[in-house]
């Protein structure tokens, strides 16, 4: 299926969400919706939807949940650009949410994001099945402490230190990685997918999971703002360790190549049509933004 | 049952939860824990196990979610307290979280709080049924953008602005009431309550909040700052319109006695022993801080 046709659908889901919403509480949905809206390339969402189609063919069915993943993940990032954070002036090319809307509301959309994020998901679990609640519980896990959130508190508290690889590696898998994993579990067991092949996406998602970080850092040294459309070099100004600052540039790259084919041997072994996740795992490896 | 017995369970279970948790994020866990365990009367779990009590007497089964709406209203006073929001350097006596842990810390343990009670109530979902569900679900949008964070935004864009009296009712009825009206519905749904006691308990819940808030108005003009254990007139120099300034401090004491007895006199409505969602009521009424 067509990456943009499905990011269509996914965009058309959200600006129906926050289309005529809200009455002396107005400017909480028209800062979520500023950040939501202001693009991205719905990964995670895409994953999951990619994941579900290749055991069903009814994707909007699990709209919701997609969209409220690309809430959770669009939360992470107002509050992670926040002053008292990474001070980031600019997201996706435009001012970011606390530019716009100033702190306060900044930092009560991103809280109301996640909030509306997990209330989604509780309204489709009580429509739906126990895959339905169990593929929520595993996005909200992936969403917390021990997922995205514990991995940003060790991104905030390295700032301007050396960390070993065991850190980093955790600081990774759980800030960024997390939640691209999930989106791909969750899509499994909502489509109903058995242990065998679920254990199957649950390492391929991993090293997505993986690849989408190391090519962030990578990106972050040799990509340009203007594409990025967010500032390069920001790691390097924050004086953080990356994969990059930790292994070198060309062992990243080499080592991103490698995971790229890992991940996609591991698609091999199943008996569906993977070419979807294929083509998004060669997306997210060779991206330039 | 003695409110000093529950609350010590409730304290006990928070803090077998904060136990040895955490590795190279412990600092998150450390900052979650300090908001949660500096105190409070625990009114809303408080409220939802003596609602639950009613009906079944095995509230331990229902614990956990009555903690995770104990972390809710703490992640909402960590980031009430904000530099951004509110300022304030004390909370329950105690310095505030940013105080102690810095900015982006007590941003992220605010999330923290948040996700985490959203992932205890998905796991008791997929552990219970479908009332289980829809207690959480029914929490989960009290605390969202048309509950709780919709009165915080109001009460936000309104400071230092006179606003008529909708707008107060309205903030006031999201910003406290809505949590506090969850916490006593979902312990009836929780308890197995019938359509028509879940309808008067709707009605005395949204009562309480009423009279949960007036109070916290007239103690902030009457209250000490040592008793109150956060700052008194806060509201005024923060110059935000509340019940006293919109009505006048008498006026505030005669509609909380009214209130308080049309709920009492709801509560005299059902046929179950409402003795101690009773005496809560005229605690909360009477209460010093």
């Amino acid at each position: 299926m067509n990456m943009d046709y499905l990011r269509q659908e996914i965009n058309t889901w959200l600006d129906n969400y926050f289309e005529n919403k809200g009455t002396y509480n107005k400017v909480i949905y028209d800062s979520m919706a500023y950040s939501v809206k202001v693009g991205g390339k719905r990964i995670r969402p895409t994953l999951m939807l990619y994941t579900y189609n290749m055991f069903k063919n009814d994707f909007n069915n699990i709209l919701p949940i997609a969209c409220a993943l690309e809430m959770i993940h669009t939360y992470s990032l107002i509050h992670d650009d926040l002053p008292c954070m990474d001070n980031d002036d600019l997201r996706r090319g435009k001012p970011t949410n606390h530019k716009v809307f100033g702190e306060a509301i900044a930092v009560l959309a991103g809280d109301g994001l996640l909030n509306e994020a997990m209330s989604i998901m509780f309204n489709e679990s009580l429509k739906g099945d126990k895959n339905v609640l169990e593929a929520c519980s595993i996005i909200s896990n992936a969403a917390g402490v021990e997922g995205m959130i514990g991995g940003q508190i060790v991104d905030i508290i390295s700032e301007g230190k050396l960390i070993d690889k065991d850190q980093l590696y955790y600081m990774h898998k759980c800030k960024t990685g997390a939640l691209i994993k999930s989106s791909i579990v969750a899509g499994a067991i909502l489509g109903g997918a058995s242990k065998g092949e679920i254990n199957i996406l649950d390492e391929f998602g991993e090293k997505l999971g993986l690849i989408f970080q190391i090519k962030d850092d990578i990106l972050d040294v040799v990509g340009e703002t203007e594409i990025l459309g967010k500032n390069a070099k920001s790691d390097i100004e924050n004086n953080k360790t990356t994969f990059v600052t930790q292994f070198g540039l060309d062992k990243c790259i080499e080592f991103c190549e490698s995971l790229t084919k890992d991940a996609i041997d591991l698609l091999e072994k199943l008996s569906l049509n993977t070419n979807d996740l294929k083509d998004t795992t060669i997306f997210i490896s060779r991206r330039n933004h």
